[in-house]
C-alpha cells in the first residue's frame, strides 16, 4: 500500500483493529448460538456482548505482545479478550478453528471494500454519464491504429466508456457474491465439534452465505476470481486513462486533464500541462493487474489447506482495493474536471482534406454499378493524393475533377457524402442502448 | 497449441476453414437483412445462400493466396467469394468493416469452444460426483499444511472438488454471455452506411446478443475476463492435480492414476509408477493461467481501436481453449480411473498413535472446568510425546495414565473422544449442500 | 506457435526430427565414452555412428507408433534406433536416465534458438545504426508525457533504440550461458551408474558446460532466468514498436511503416495507411512477455523432480523463441524501411510557437540574478499565452515585450536562446558513447 | 509493503528521509561541478555542503506541505532547501530536470538494496553450505515425482540448493550493475543546459556508471532486468521452501521447522507443529514473483518519456527488495534451525522393500547378456510384486528366487547390487564442483 494512494475509508478496513472487532463479533455471534444449543453457558455470549456493549478499545499493541510469544495471531486475541472478559470468555471459539474466524473475517472485509468500490464505480459511471451527455453531438475524428477513420462524437467515445464500466459494476457485483460467504466449520470442515447451525447463525448476522463446504479453509478460487475481476477492471481504468492521454498529446489536443492554479508541469519546462494525473492511473492499473496473478497461484492449497495464500492476502487483500478504490476516484476527477476542446476537435476533422468521407464515396461507386474493387482503386487513387498533401488537396476537389469518378457520380452526389451529420443518425439509438438501463 | 494436448473437436473450431464458414454466414445473413431494407439488391443475399446450399469447399489456400497481394485478410475472402459467386458478390460487406466480421468470428468461436468446455466440466462433475458417493465414508485422515490434523473421508475431499467446479460451470456460464455478442456497426461503429437493424438480424441468426455499442471492434474487456476465467478454472485444475500427486507420494499412496499394462514409469526404474497425468496438468494450469494477463493487456486498445490484440488473439484463442478442453478431459479420465486405496487410508490415519483426536479431548477438559490454556498444556505435554515417538505410543493411552487429566477426565469419557464416527456425523448434511443442487 | 509468426529456421530447431537427432548424438556420444570406459563394448558407439553416417531418415511416425505403446519418449526412440541399428544398441543408454536425454536436448535446442536470437539482434542493431546516423541531425521534438518538451534529433531517438537492444543483445548472451549445461547424472544426480567422464564428454562434443550439480533434471531457475529475458527483450520491442506507432499517429506523421504498392489498408477505408507491423508487435511482445511467468512457476519442482514443467516447456519452448525471431525480424524491416518525413519534423517543432526554448529563458533569467521562482513566474506568464493560442503567438515576441523580462535580459540575448543548434551540440558525444563499443 | 515481512535496514532505505539525502547529494554534487565550470558561482556548491556538514534535519512534512501547494515533489524540495541554505541555493538544479534526480535516486536506491540482499544470499549460502557438509553422507531416498527413485544423501539435496542460489548470486550481481547508473543530462536528455561531465561527476562520487543515453528518464529496461532477477530468485526460494514442506509431512518427516517452546501449532489442535515458515516463503515469493510483471509493462514508455512507471516503482521498489530481503532472511533461519532426522530418511529408504535398487539389477542383466527388454520385463515383474506389497516384499529376495534372473546372474552378484554406499560413490566429487569456487 503506497500512502499517497491510499483514501482513508478503504484504508480502514485493513487495519488492525478493523479486523480484530470483525473477529471480536464472529467469536461473540457464535459463543450466543452455541449458547441456544447448550454446548456452551448462556452467559458465556451474553458477557462477550456485555463487554462489547460498553465499546471498549482494542489495545492493539497488546494482542501484539501475547503473539509474540504464541507466534499464533487468533490465540494471542483470544487470550487478550479472555484479559477483559474474564472466565466466561473460555467458552470462545469452542470446536472452531482459527481459519473459521480468519476467513470470515477475510470475505467480511472483501464485501465491505466491494461496497465502497461499488460505490467508486457508480460515482465513475455518473460523471461519464453527464459528460457524455455534454457532448453526445460534439463531433470528432474517430480513429483507428491511430490513424483518422470517419467521425464520431465526443459523446460516443464517452459512451463506450460508460458501457464498460457498467459492465464492470455487473462484474464487481457478482465478484462481491463469490466471496460473501461464511464458514464455522471446524479443524477440517466436517463440524466435528461445531454444529453447522452455528456457520449458519454467524452467516446470517454478517450477511453472508454459508459455504456449502470448506476444509478448514474457504476455497481460494473465490478470491481468485475475485482479484481477477479487479483486474479487469483496472484494465478498463487504463483504457480510459490512456484515451485521456492520447488526446492531451501537443498535436491532438482535444482534452486535457484540469491545470490547477499553482501547478507547476516540468521543473524545467515551465509550459507543459502533462496528463499525470491518467499516466498514474496506467501505473497504478499494471500493479492491481499484477495482483491477479498470485491470487490464482493461491488456489492450489494442499490439501485440506496451508497457510501459502496467508502472505499473498496480507498484501493483495490491501493493495488491490485500497488502489482501486483511488483510481477509480481519480479517474472521476479527472473525467469530472477535463477540459474538452470541440473547436481543436473540429479542425482536427477537418486536416485530412475530407479523407475520412472516403468509404461513402466507394460504397456510392459500387452502388452506381462498379465493381467494388474498381470502385477502391478509384477512391483510393485520390485519397492518396490527399494523403501525400497532407490535407492540403482537398479529395471532394479531387473526386469531382476525375473523368472515371464524374462518369459514374453526379457533383451534387459526390458532396453528398461529405456531410458531417450523416455519421451521426444513429448515435440517440446508440445512447439509448447505453444508457436506458442505467 | 501443442498437439499433443489437443483434441480434435476443439482444434477444429479454430481451424482456417471453420473461421472462414462463419465469415461467410455474417456476410450472407448481413446481406439478406440489407437486401429486405434496399440497401442492396434482394438477388444477393439470394445467390450467396444458394451458392453455400451446394456446400462449396473452402479453399483456404486460394484465399491465402489473394492474400498475400492484398495482405488483408477480409478483402482476400470477399475476393475469392466473389470469384466464386458472380457479380452478384459485390454486394456484400455494403457499409461494413473487416472488424464486424472479424469480432463477430471470434465470439462465436469463443461461445463454441465454451459449449465443448461446458460439456467438458459435466463430465468432470459427473465423474468426481460418481466417486465422491462411492467413498462417502471412506475414511482417510485430513491433513493441514501436510500435517495430519483430524479425520475426514474420501467423499468429502472429492464433494469439495464437486463445489469448486460447480462455481467455476457457473463462472464459465457468465463468461461466455460475455463474449457472446454481435457487432456489425462499421467503421468506427457509428453505423453510418449500415443500419442497427442488419446488426440485430445477424445477433439474431448466430444466436449472440447485439453489442450495445462498439467502437470498430467490441470492447476487449469483454475477452479479458472470459480468459481470466479460464484461467481460474485451470488452478481449480491444479489444485485437484496436486491433491491427487499429493496422495500418490510414496509415503502416501492413498491414490493413484491409473497405470496402463505394458506402460513403462521410467526408462531407468522399473518399479517407478509415476502421476505423469497429473503433473502434466500442473504445468498446463500455468500455461492457461498465464494467457489472462495479455488478455487484460489487449484491454486498452487506443481511441476506438488499434490492431495490437489480434495477435495475442491468435495466439491465447485457440492456445487456452484447446489447452483447458484437454486438461478437463485429462482431469475427468483421473478422477474416472483413479486408483483408491482406503485400506493405505486407514493406515496411514492410524499412524499418529491417535494424536489426530487431541482437540476433543483438549474440549472436554476445557467443558470439565479446566481453562483453555491449562487444558491445552495437558493436551499438549501428552501429544508431544506421542508424536516424537512417530506414532509408536498411544495418545489414548497416555492420557489415561496422566494424573492431572484422569483427574479431570473418567477414562471411557476419555476412551469416547476417540471415536472416529464422531466426525461423519454431519457428512451426510455436507453431500446434501453440495449436491443437492446438481 | 502461429504460422503466420514463424521463421523456417528457428520452426525447425523444435520439430521432432531435429529433436531426435540431438538425443542421437547425446546416446552415441556417450556410448563411445562408455565404450572408452569399459563400460560398454566399444563396438556399441561405433555401431551407431556408423549408422549415423549412412545419413539415416528418423521415422518420426513409427517412434511415435511405439510411444502409443510405451507411453514413454525415450524408450520408444531407443526401441526405434535399436531395430535400425542391430544388437549392438542395447548398450545405449547405460545408468543414464531420460531426463539426461530430454533436458540436454532441450538445452540445444535453446543455445541454438539464442544463436538465430543473436544474429537478429545484430541485424536489428545494423538497421537502427544505420537509421541513426542517417537521422543524426534531424532535428524534431522531443515529448515527454506526449507533450512536446524540447528539441531532439530522431538520431538519439534510434541511438537510445540502439543502446537499448544493444544491452538486450549482451543479456541474451548471458541467458544463453545460463542454460548452455549438459547433464548425463543418472536417475537422481548421483552418477551413480554412469561415469562423470561421460557427462564431460558428451558437454564437449555439444559446446555446453557440466551441469555442476543436477538432480535427473537440470535446474529450472536456468531456464526461468532465460525466457525472463526474452521477456525483457520483448518489452523493449514494443517500446520501439509504440514509438513508431506514435509517430505514425495522423497529426504526428512524422514518421510511417512502409506501405507497399497494392497493399489495402482498411476493406471500408481506401485512404487508411495503418502501423500494422508494430500494432502487430505490441501484441506479440505480450505473448512474449507471458511466457516468463510459468517458466518461473517451473522452478519448484518438487524433491529432485517432478515432471511439470514439461509441459509448459513443450509450449514455452517453441512459441518465446520462434515468436521473438519473428518479431525482431519484423522490426528489423520496419526500421530498415521506415519512412521517415523530416520536414514533417520540423513543422511539428514550430507549431508551438516556440514554447520548446522556455528553460533557456528561465536560465538565463536566473543567471541575470533573479530568483528561481521569480524566473519561472515570468516564463510560465508567457508560456501560457501561447499555450492558450496554440501556437499563433510566438514566445520569443512575447517575451521580448515582456517590461520584466526585457529589463533583465536584451533582446539579442533572449533571441540567442531561441538557437535550435544550442541544443545538439552535444549529439556527437552521445553518439560516441553509445556506438563507440559496438 | 507488509510491516511483518519487513526488517529495518531495507525499509530505512525507501523512508522520504532517506530519499531526501540523496536528492541532496546529487544537487549538492552537481553544483560543485558545475561552479568548476563556471556555469554557476563555486560558492553555490561550497553553501550547500557547509549546510549539509551541519548534518541538518530533513524536515519530511515541511517537504510535504509545499509539494501540496505546487504538486511538484522535486520543486517543493529545492524550495525548501533553499529556505535553510539562503539564496545560493538558487544555482541548485541547472539545466537539470526533475528525472536526473528521481532516477539517479532510484537507482542508488536500488544499489543499496541489492547490496543488503547480496549479503542475505551470503549468508543463506553460509547456512546452506554448513548443513550440506553435516550431512555430505546422511543417506536419504531420491524422489522424483514424489516417488521413491534411487539413493541420495541429504547433503546432496543442499549442495543443488546451495548451486542455485550461487546462480542467484551471480544473476543480482549482474542485476545490480543493470541498474547502477547515473543520468543528469536534462530535459529531453540532450545535455542542452548541463555539461554531460556534470553527469560524469555525480556518477563517480555514487559510485555509479554513466547513462549513455538517457531520455529524460533512465530507459526502463534496466529496471525490468532488475526486478526479473528478483523474481527469479523468489522463484528459487519457492523451491527451496517447499522442499522443507514436503520433508515435514506427517509421513515423511525427515525434517522439520524449528519449533520453539511456547509455540502453539494449532488453537484447535495441540499435536500439531506445522511448516509456517516455508509456506510463508511460498506466499512471499508469489508476490515477488508478480512485481515483475507491471516492471516489464513499464519499458514501453512513450517517446522521451512518460510517467506511468512512477506509481509501479512506489510500489515495487520498496515491496520487492523489502519482501525478498524478509524471505531470503527467513529461509536462512530456517535451514540454519532446520531439525533434520537421519533415522527417519533410513526408515524411508527402506520401507520400498529394495525397490529402489531395481535399476542396477536392469543393468547387470543387460550386461549378462540379456536384451534391454528381456531385462525390464524381469526386473518389472519382481518390482511390481514388492509395489503391490507396500514393501512387505524384499526385492532382492523375489529376484534371487526368479528362476530367469538367477540363471544370468548369481546370488552374490544380485546382492551386491543392493549396497547403498555404491550411490555415493561421486559425492565428493560434486562436493568439489559445488563448493570448490565458493
Amino acid at each position: 500500500m503506497v500512502p499517497r494512494y491510499a483514501r482513508p475509508a478503504m484504508t480502514a478496513i485493513w487495519e488492525p483493529e478493523a479486523r480484530y472487532r470483525i473477529w471480536f463479533e464472529i467469536e461473540a455471534h457464535a459463543a450466543v448460538k452455541m449458547g441456544e444449543l447448550g454446548v456452551v453457558p448462556e452467559s458465556a455470549g451474553k458477557a462477550l456482548w456485555d463487554w462489547w456493549a460498553t465499546n471498549p478499545t482494542i489495545d492493539v499493541a497488546a494482542i501484539d505482545a501475547i503473539e509474540a510469544v504464541t507466534k499464533h495471531d487468533v490465540i494471542a486475541f483470544l487470550d487478550w479478550v479472555a484479559q477483559q472478559v474474564g472466565p466466561e470468555a473460555r467458552f470462545m471459539h469452542q470446536g472452531m478453528t482459527s481459519s473459521d474466524v480468519l476467513d470470515t473475517t477475510l470475505n467480511v472485509q472483501l464485501v465491505r471494500a466491494s461496497n465502497i468500490l461499488l460505490e467508486d464505480l457508480d460515482a465513475l459511471l455518473a460523471a461519464i454519464k453527464r459528460r457524455a451527455e455534454e457532448h453526445k453531438y460534439t463531433p470528432t475524428i474517430g480513429r483507428s491504429h491511430g490513424i483518422h477513420a470517419e467521425p464520431v462524437t465526443f459523446g460516443l467515445k464517452l459512451a463506450q466508456a460508460y458501457a464498460e464500466f457498467a459492465r464492470c459494476r455487473k462484474r464487481l457485483v457478482a465478484a462481491r457474491e463469490e466471496i460473501a460467504t461464511c464458514a464455522i466449520s471446524g479443524a477440517v470442515g466436517t463440524f466435528a465439534n461445531v454444529d453447522p447451525s452455528v456457520e449458519e447463525y454467524v452467516a446470517e448476522k454478517l450477511g453472508l452465505e454459508v459455504e456449502p463446504i470448506s476444509t478448514q479453509v474457504i476455497p481460494r478460487d473465490r478470491h481468485a476470481m475475485f482479484f481477477a475481476v479487479l483486474a479487469v477492471i483496472a484494465s478498463s481504468i487504463e483504457r480510459l486513462a490512456i484515451e485521456v492521454r492520447h488526446l492531451q498529446r501537443t498535436e491532438v489536443l482535444e482534452a486535457e486533464e484540469y491545470f490547477s492554479p499553482g501547478q507547476k508541469g516540468s521543473s524545467a519546462m515551465p509550459h507543459k500541462r502533462n496528463p499525470v494525473l491518467t499516466e498514474n492511473l496506467t501505473g497504478q492499473a499494471r500493479m492491481i493487474r499484477s495482483y491477479a496473478l498470485p491470487a490464482m497461484e493461491n488456489v492450489a492449497l494442499w490439501h485440506e489447506r496451508d497457510i501459502s495464500h496467508s502472505s499473498v492476502e496480507r498484501f493483495i487483500g490491501p493493495d488491490a482495493t485500497i488502489t482501486l478504490d483511488f483510481a477509480l476516484a481519480r479517474l472521476t476527477g479527472v473525467i469530472d474536471k477535463l477540459l474538452i476542446y470541440p473547436e481543436r476537435m473540429q479542425k482536427n476533422l477537418d486536416r485530412m482534406g475530407g479523407l475520412v468521407h472516403s468509404q461513402r464515396v466507394l460504397l456510392a461507386l459500387t452502388q452506381a454499378g462498379l465493381s467494388r474493387d474498381e470502385s477502391y482503386r478509384l477512391v483510393q487513387r485520390n485519397a492518396m493524393k490527399v494523403w501525400e498533401s497532407d490535407g492540403q488537396l482537398s479529395l471532394l476537389e479531387l473526386l469531382k475533377a476525375d473523368p472515371e469518378v464524374s462518369a459514374a457520380l453526379p457533383a451534387a452526389t459526390i458532396e453528398e457524402k461529405f456531410n458531417l451529420d450523416y455519421h451521426f443518425k444513429e448515435v440517440d439509438r446508440i445512447f439509448e442502448r447505453v444508457f436506458a438501463a442505467a
